[in-house]
């Protein structure tokens, strides 16, 4: 090969080096020149001129010293998670939450409306329409600040963002939440259905953080699941995937009997309260409950064979009275039992996962050669 | 950023334009130097120094003129497909099938010996010694030429080409495949479960060539699954996904019964030939069979939402006896029915999928930066 680059050459090298630098500093700590040079791997004249490029375009933006500092220390970079907002949604049957972040996904305000089941469908958007209003006000941006919004909604999402079917909300099937919400925020609004978006969640920052393939269950007033494999959210090709429950072999659908059929005490309304205070019929139901949802959990797990199963959803406080039946059920059906555990994001999960699928789009078009325009030309 | 390189980033430079242009001649036709300048967008001069460095390795090699070419047209290069040979081997039941092929996977030699699901494991591997001496042979190359063998095998396997279990031979419980065939061929040797190398073939060369998420179901003596997930074989964490079979509630345990059932009246022994010729009692046994199948067929799909339902292994000869009641089952229990085809490789797909692992192997060492040394020194 001749030293001689041509100016294609010359310009691809250059857009390689700009996503290197971009992705090293994305979601990491502050890095010296020095430092950057050694982990993208390019010479220090390089990083220098990349650096540099960044910093004018308004990507990059030199880190505070730290106080204490002594002496002229090296100057360090950070990706500016500040350049722009991001919006996570959870529509669901009790409540509305909705989360504001960063770039980074540092969540700046979180807002809460409560909803109830049997609300139609104008009052729950209304809520939603709060929600977000409350989210913008609560961190003092304005929607033009927001680069992208993600909605979770329960029931199945079509690719335009509408509700093609919920079972839980009846009233909810038909509604166009991208519609709306678009009309509320700045930027594209991506919405997806809950059980796929709280094992997005569990994947980006909860217990499924190591895990390539994941089964999540979303145990509590429904049952669902979602899918992580090889690292990413699993769709299916018309974004039907993780609905066993469909199926009437897996006992999905009668699993709710179990625990309707157990008739509250005097002062005790909690199903999971009254087991653990030693009410034996309710440890009963409890049981069948979790039996009949891991004939489905078991199908899921003889087909992809996951590293880890994480049980989220409402009745994940409840873990210490689900985990313990379930582990024996999946050893009972199940070639190699995963290891089993119970979320730790208590009811953000979903909002969470809201959260990080417009953060995934913002990515996208980061990672997309010759799309590295100055933020303020972001949504342009 | 200055015009001035360092040695680093050229050489970085120069281990991506070598990939770019082994990865555009890979699998694909001769092509000018003009032509994959525009193909791989680098500049006319750094193509052909690429190309120069790739014939000096033996990589690359002129392409031969068409007959009937007059004047004098412009050179055209090729990838050395030649320059080794991968084997496929598929130990089944009743038929040990090993095919040879060069680095394209195009099949040099066939070959195919004859056994029964009552062999022992010393006959069976004695067949499986005939069937690669046989290919080799018949090719005409030495065990030196094999870069890279894949192994077919019923049953669990191990991450060290053990058999951890096979239900259907169940002398071959334990069998260290992989051991066995080692020392036999030159290269390494990779073993995987039939159907997902059945899987594999499909999404290669078969019905299934342009999907990216597909079921895929061995349909024979025995019921099996392979799963292509976002383009590639999905194995699973410890290597058992597909096993929905073993669910009692799937019905694929008792499905063969149906079969078993028939009784076969004179002259005629194949349930299906029977089934054509108007048996009444055939046909039944048929349907009912289906029906089983197609209750772990429904849990994969509910669970994976595939774009394609691919039919394989013996009874795929059979597909129209079998893919209309399939295609009615799973209608009547999936949220979304996918396309369901019959595979169109015969009895060679479990050997193709076996050939195919053996190329994935070779083109990971490929696109591995900095391994391009000469072909000769592959297998050094």
């Amino acid at each position: 090969m001749t030293e001689e680059l041509s100016g294609g050459d010359l310009h691809r090298l250059r857009q390689l080096n700009a996503l290197t630098v971009m992705r090293t500093l994305r979601g990491g700590s502050a890095l010296t020149l020095t430092e950057l040079a050694q982990r993208t791997g390019l010479s220090r004249a390089s990083t220098e001129d990349v650096v540099r490029d960044l910093l004018e375009r308004g990507w990059v933006a030199e880190a505070e010293l730290k106080v204490g500092t002594v002496g002229r220390p090296a100057r360090r970079y950070r990706f500016r998670a500040d350049a722009g907002r991001v919006l996570g949604v959870d529509i669901g049957g009790h409540k509305v939450l909705a989360l504001l972040s960063d770039l980074d996904g540092e969540v700046l305000h979180s807002e809460r409306v409560g909803v109830d089941p049997s609300m139609g469908r104008m009052e729950r958007l209304a809520a939603v329409d709060r929600a977000i209003a409350g989210a913008l006000a609560g961190a003092g941006v304005s929607t033009a600040d927001v680069w992208a919004t993600g909605v979770a909604t329960t029931g199945l999402v079509d690719g335009t963002g509408r509700v093609m079917l919920s079972e839980a909300l009846p009233e909810w099937t038909g509604v166009d939440v991208a519609g709306h919400v678009s009309r509320r925020v700045s930027g594209p609004v991506l919405v997806e259905n809950d059980s796929k978006l709280a094992a997005l969640a569990e994947s980006w920052r909860g217990v499924a953080r190591y895990a390539k393939d994941v089964v999540f269950l979303l145990a509590g007033l429904r049952t669902g699941a979602g899918l992580i494999i090889d690292g990413k959210l699993h769709r299916g090709f018309g974004n039907a995937a993780g609905e066993i429950g469909a199926l009437p072999q897996v006992g999905w659908i009668r699993a709710q009997e179990h625990l309707k059929a157990w008739t509250p005490g005097p002062g005790v309304t909690n199903i999971f309260q009254a087991a653990r205070d030693g009410d034996r019929k309710a440890v009963a139901a409890i049981r069948r409950y979790v039996k009949d949802i891991a004939v489905g959990a078991s199908a899921l797990v003889l087909t992809l064979d996951p590293e880890l199963v994480v049980v989220g959803g409402g009745f994940s406080r409840s873990a210490d009275l689900i985990l313990g039946t379930l582990r024996a059920e999946l050893d009972r059906r199940c070639i190699r039992t995963p290891e089993v555990r119970a979320s730790a994001l208590a009811d953000e999960g979903v909002a969470l996962g809201a959260l990080r699928l417009a953060l995934d789009h913002v990515d996208a078009a980061l990672n997309r050669p010759g799309e590295l325009a100055a933020p303020s030309s972001f949504l342009a």
